[in-house]
């Protein structure tokens, strides 16, 4: 019993290394890969407590706690202006964010494939860590698994936020009312047809980018510059696009919606991809923008204050909140004349976030 | 613009249906996914909010929030005693329990592989749902996202669950002293025999069911037996087994441990198959057991508290913290001997939870 116990035998070869299925299996080399890759990169003193969970200060008096929760399984795991881990950071704090809450902290779990390389891995959690520094929540707990060889596709990673929702504040798809203004924060498509480009079978020349970002600021900023309740509904368009987003909103608040064609922010790039390859950018997915449902007083004032923030520069009033017992969303196009904005129900973009 | 619009055109099939791409793109098909499956199942006033997140009720005065998380990846998805439905709900709630936190909410995200049985999907749903309400901690918010045949195995599963600790409530891994005494709640290797018991190259004959269950309430129970402080460590010891979890915490506290293997809990199947299969118990993972590193003074309440409980009812008193700067976690054998117990360094069991 005097055998010499080295932690481990020698560091992670994060070069030319790759996963095998002793990194989940929950011994050593788990606690070695987080410790030289997960914990390495997030480092803060929650993770450094060491334990199953993190024990995080009380929120601030007159808040309640706000969960929310997404998955990504986005392909391919790099594409112009991100990847998997950035957005695992922006998807979740969008999610809190669009309560009206204040993102305060993340959770990750990472499911890995057997054989993935343990470079991309660095590459995809030092991205998550410097997302989740730019945007002042950090990732505070997390958990590894990995599986079989053709049983995943090299890592997926579901996040969970919480966020602080001050006491009294109420905004939600429920919330739209007949006469509100509707407003994008910018142009629409950019995630999407930036990810299509990157398909290997769908190459194609572009110098659209992602617009991946965090919309915790932007909120702020809006809730900041209006009287408490002049913001219906905040939602950020990812899967599914804008028009998916606004249907959902007409559904749950029981009302139709109106929209103006011509008043649609889309890049000239976008447009033209979305030509090309016979998509709608309005189903097409979204990272970093947000659609606002705001009283119609408040609609200036919210504007003013989304164009003055990087993030809302191309901000836009697009519609409005319209009575409508069938709770469709229309349209009236840059031609004059009518149309539905259905729901998406084909399947443009598989594995868009 | 009178086209008659029905919400779906028909409900899903459940006994014959699978899911294909546009359960996950966000689309229609997603929202009757999420409406006839999850919701149907989970249904609770949270998720009825129907937003990106989940607003809560504010935390009890005095109560500080924490966070765990849980990445689920088990193979077979169905095993005796439990399936990954309800180990999804297990495995986070006793994260947050080992911080002597009560849990309070579950955040739940899906990944599905494309063609994965709507049956078997309801079957785990329902079942999460199930464990959810026995312990008490509703689902409220989530996300599910599809990938293509393939890409993924049947269902992986995340949670993170959000719990409330007393402000003063201090229990980690760092904190075991020297002298403290090491509690197990029970027989130790049942879950990863019960699953090893399934796996179709390995299937043998044994009444093994895995040991899943919510110790909350047995936490509860041991913490209100004793004065404050008097638990220094809980612990569920799953991946790794007894062995590595108990590694983990003498490096953590920078002690060593001495445990006497007579004294701990086998149950004799268990011996038997892990006899037969060349396995160590002490290494095989554990869904419904903790480890305990208590005050001496506090170790006998502590064990009638957890012996009155059902999920204790086999607890037993298994070693001692030791001095030792090598923390090394060693064993007096049922021979008279000494060995080293050493961190888990293979992998024994792949996919276990």
């Amino acid at each position: 019993m005097s055998t010499p116990k080295k932690d481990y035998i020698r560091p992670l070869d994060l070069k030319h290394g790759r996963i095998d299925m002793n990194h989940g299996a929950g011994g050593r080399a788990s606690l070695q890969l987080i410790e030289e890759v997960f914990a390495r990169a997030f480092d803060n003193e929650f993770l450094r407590q060491g334990n199953d969970g993190a024990a995080l200060p009380a929120l601030p008096p007159g808040h309640r706690p706000v969960m929310a929760c997404d998955g990504h399984v986005i392909s391919p795991l790099f594409f112009p202006g991100g990847d998997i881990g950035a957005l695992s950071v922006h998807g979740t704090v969008n999610d809190v964010a669009m309560m009206g809450a204040t993102p305060l902290y993340l959770a990750a779990s990472f499911i890995i494939e057997e054989g993935f390389a343990l470079a991309d891995l660095k590459r995809i959690v030092d991205s998550m860590a410097t997302a989740a520094r730019e945007a002042g929540v950090p990732v505070v707990t997390g958990d590894t698994k990995v599986v079989e060889q053709g049983k995943g596709d090299g890592v997926f990673i579901s996040t969970t936020g919480v966020g602080a929702l001050p006491e009294g504040r109420q905004i939600g798809g429920a919330r739209a009312r007949v006469g509100d203004v509707i407003l994008v924060s910018g142009t629409i498509g950019d995630h999407g047809v930036a990810v299509l480009s990157q398909r290997e079978s769908l190459e194609f020349e572009t110098a659209i980018v992602s617009d991946t970002a965090a919309l915790h600021g932007l909120v702020a900023a809006m809730l900041a510059a209006v009287p408490e309740g002049a913001v219906r509904t905040l939602r950020d368009p990812t899967r599914g696009g804008l028009a998916t987003t606004l249907n959902e909103i007409a559904r749950q608040s029981r009302v139709g919606m109106m929209l103006q064609e011509a008043a649609i922010p889309i890049a000239p790039q976008v447009d033209a991809a979305c030509e090309l390859l016979g998509l709608d950018a309005l189903y097409i997915a979204n990272e970093g923008k947000l659609i606002a449902i705001v009283a119609p007083e408040a609609a200036d004032a919210l504007l003013a204050a989304m164009r003055a923030h990087p993030l809302g520069a191309q901000a836009a009033r697009i519609g409005v909140v319209t009575e409508d017992a069938h709770h469709f969303v229309q349209m009236t196009t840059a031609f004059g004349g009518q149309r539905v904005v259905d729901w998406l129900s084909g399947e443009p973009l598989p594995r868009i976030c």
